[in-house]
């Protein structure tokens, strides 16, 4: 493709922490480099573009630029909308109209659905334009992807969140849950394992959406731990199911999404659900559920450097895949380095193979009695999460 | 008194982010003092006193200690038991017979009425014993204090979570709804405030258990707002109660603590209701409702340094206090200086002044409406919480 043109970039789906960081890398390297001329920045995704609501990104100073990369949710405002055959229409009308030649949309698979249908809009309408998706999404459901941008953070935000969650569960005791977000996926519940320090620290259980889960299990677990560590802390997933697939939050919600999906988060259904079952059942006096909530997303100033690093990167990478020939449309994946030190590379993958579908767990992750994460998960996700502010016990309570 | 004798020391009531730093501060100052011999920690308040459950905080190292001291959560333990006179008596037995001449107990003030009660007794039995309430609760309700140990870094995760949370909305819009702790006092919640950098920026409504929550007003506030800026974030305190005094959220559960408090905290159920009410009546579609819960008071790593600072001085300040002569037994408090500068000086006052009753809000801190702060609240806190992370906002944005 590798033609001059203006560029117009957009920011879809859920907010991360440092999804302004791959903004403002794919930002600072198209205003660097000379084939690229107008700079638009769309306001709340496509929607932005269908009202032809745009800003100015050269007019930005650097010195803005860089706080905003460092503030979390999307600066210029998201959308959940999936455009329609109609929608495809007006926004070629717009993108024409504008001689964009380049357009990045920042999202995850829903994201990536949207950009790949634009693109094949643009290769039927033979109008040249490159056309890339920059990966994001906290749930690390994305296809072909080693890990996804907005992890690690979230990930470090649910460590974090857990360990003093559960010292103040070691400190008052009882049973305390937590309801994690990740809607298929759980990655980001997993990353509660990453809090423990002692063999007895909790989360002493983890419920993924990639296992059915049962209720009566769900109970005789707790009941295990209670007797085990006289306290339980549980991490459970938002996006639980039960043996049909069925989520067990949907059972107190209704409301969706145009992409069809059910509202899991912002609410406390399924926390306050399981904190009754465990009263009733498990006998505990003692009970409380926190729902971690769109804080996990958005909390400014505890960002993985490596993630923020990585989503400056892909930002990056995404420029420099539409200016070169031949690689003008697809989705930039990172891929980790099979080296002992931890490392990762960027490429370029067809937008078909992220758009859509998402991954889950890999088996490995999970252990048999799908209640906890296994070793090969922690070793794969510490990296990605940095190091945590732990902190310590008293030696004295160690020995007790 | 200043008496040669050993110490007890132990921690009650909700744990907070630097709670460990007045323990740390104590057993590190006793150390260094040659009036006391040994130092015993109780584990999980008077239960471990009660139970002869102890460690010694003599073999404790200094660099634990000081890890320990920035850990979140009660390092020895916690609980919420108000001592009958039976329990009095049983703990007197077990003072004595460890020649415990140094008593400290940290907590709120329900802690504070516990130290007062066990004091009573020490007088009445004739047995001399430094009897000092070390304060802490994130609420800041203690009565004689500017502000208490704990209140700042728990003032410090609310604004920076609402800031993330008001920047989340922004990207997509409707209301969003945040439930913060707080039973009888409005500080916490009203910290929410300090989120604010642009005029726009939320929370455009704050409500304080100060003042009665009417639904019906409620809905007309969130419905002035969504016209004003075209999205509301709402901070409301859990304990917020109507006009007769009944907590709203206590017509959704029973739960109650030695004390007779109601649980508040650990559910979603307030957050869920104010949400059904906004969607059923102000027509907002997309509303969401987040309960900070127990991350406000047990977050690791984000706690104010100022705050960190002043609980390891109470600490210090207690058992200079302690082994004085006439300043045997009291309440360490908080007293804000009043230089232009912040500053602070620790005092003692009976413990009778902190015990028992809380404070509330002045009124010079809540706007007429009763819906949000006054610029005289943000002065207050803004010292106690520190510099925030508030991050920016691209300027193409803010000129829309």
């Amino acid at each position: 493709m590798s033609q001059k043109g203006n560029m117009l970039i957009a920011q879809s789906g859920g907010p991360s922490m440092v999804i302004n960081q791959s903004l403002v890398g794919a930002v600072l390297a198209a205003r660097s480099n000379r084939k690229v001329g107008k700079i638009y920045g769309a306001l709340h995704g496509i929607q932005g573009i269908l009202d032809e609501d745009f800003i100015d990104l050269r007019q930005e100073t650097r010195k803005t630029l860089e706080l905003v990369a460092n503030t979390p949710s999307s600066a210029l405002g998201s959308v959940r909308r999936k455009p329609t055959p109609e929608d495809c229409q007006a926004i070629f009308a717009v993108l024409k109209k504008l001689d964009i030649r380049y357009f990045f949309y920042i999202g995850g698979n829903d994201s990536a659905e949207t950009a790949y249908i634009i693109n094949e809009e643009a290769v039927k309408s033979e109008y040249g334009i490159s056309c890339v998706h920059i990966p994001k999404t906290i749930d690390n459901d994305l296809r072909e992807n080693d890990h996804t941008p907005g992890y690690g953070s979230a990930a470090r935000f649910v460590a974090c969140a857990v360990r003093g969650d559960d010292l103040d569960n070691r400190a008052l005791g009882g049973v305390k849950i937590d309801v994690i977000m990740g809607r298929n996926a759980g990655f980001l519940t997993a990353a509660a394992a990453l809090a423990r320090v002692d063999e007895d620290d909790g989360p002493h259980l983890i419920y993924l959406p990639e296992r059915p889960f049962s209720i009566d299990k769900f109970v005789r677990d707790v009941k295990a731990a209670m007797r085990k560590y006289g306290r339980c802390v549980v991490a459970v997933s938002e996006g639980i199911v039960d043996e049909n697939g069925t989520p067990i939050v949907a059972k107190f919600t209704q409301e969706t999404d145009s992409h069809g999906n059910v509202q899991l988060s912002g609410t406390g259904a399924l926390g306050d659900l399981l904190a009754k079952v465990v009263k009733e059942r498990a006998n505990v006096k003692r009970v409380r559920a926190d729902t971690f909530g769109y804080l996990q997303r958005s909390f400014p100033g505890i960002a993985s450097e490596t993630d923020a690093l990585e989503a400056r990167l892909v930002g990056v990478a995404a420029v420099q895949a539409a200016v070169e020939e031949d690689i003008s449309r697809g989705s930039i994946v990172i891929r980790r380095k099979p080296t002992k030190k931890y490392g990762v590379t960027f490429e370029v993958v067809p937008l078909r193979m992220v758009a859509r579908e998402t991954r889950s767990m890999p088996k490995e992750f999970i252990n048999r009695s799908g209640n906890n994460v296994t070793q090969a998960f922690i070793d794969y996700a510490r990296p990605l999460v940095g190091a945590l502010p732990l902190g310590a016990r008293l030696e004295g309570m160690r020995k007790k």
